[in-house]
């Protein structure tokens, strides 16, 4: 299995805010919908700052 | 193993320009670096169009 768990970065703090992450699609300028293996989806404002496909971690910044 | 296979969309067609690929991070504004398993990068201008990690695809569309 190759989701991700996907962390949104504000400030200096990082939150985890969806694991399992199966797909991650821009929607409009600057926002990206998450979907999650469960069907689950979340909007999210920021930009990508991070793809680490090994380490299973994608990193987004608030914006 | 979870790396992914990224294609780069121009007008209608795509092409597949890094197999294995461990990481992506943004360099600049609309530039992101690619990194392959094997240490080999690349630098492309293009956006994010779709993260697909259960189908090891990421698509981005040249700018």
């Amino acid at each position: 299995m190759c989701e991700s768990n996907v962390y949104l970065k504000k400030g200096d703090s990082e939150e985890l805010i969806m694991e399992n992450v199966a797909a991650i699609t821009p929607v409009s300028e600057g926002t990206f919908l998450l979907k999650g293996l469960l069907g689950e989806s979340l909007k999210v404002k920021a930009i990508i700052e991070d793809i680490n496909l090994m380490g299973h971690k994608i990193t987004l910044k608030a914006l």
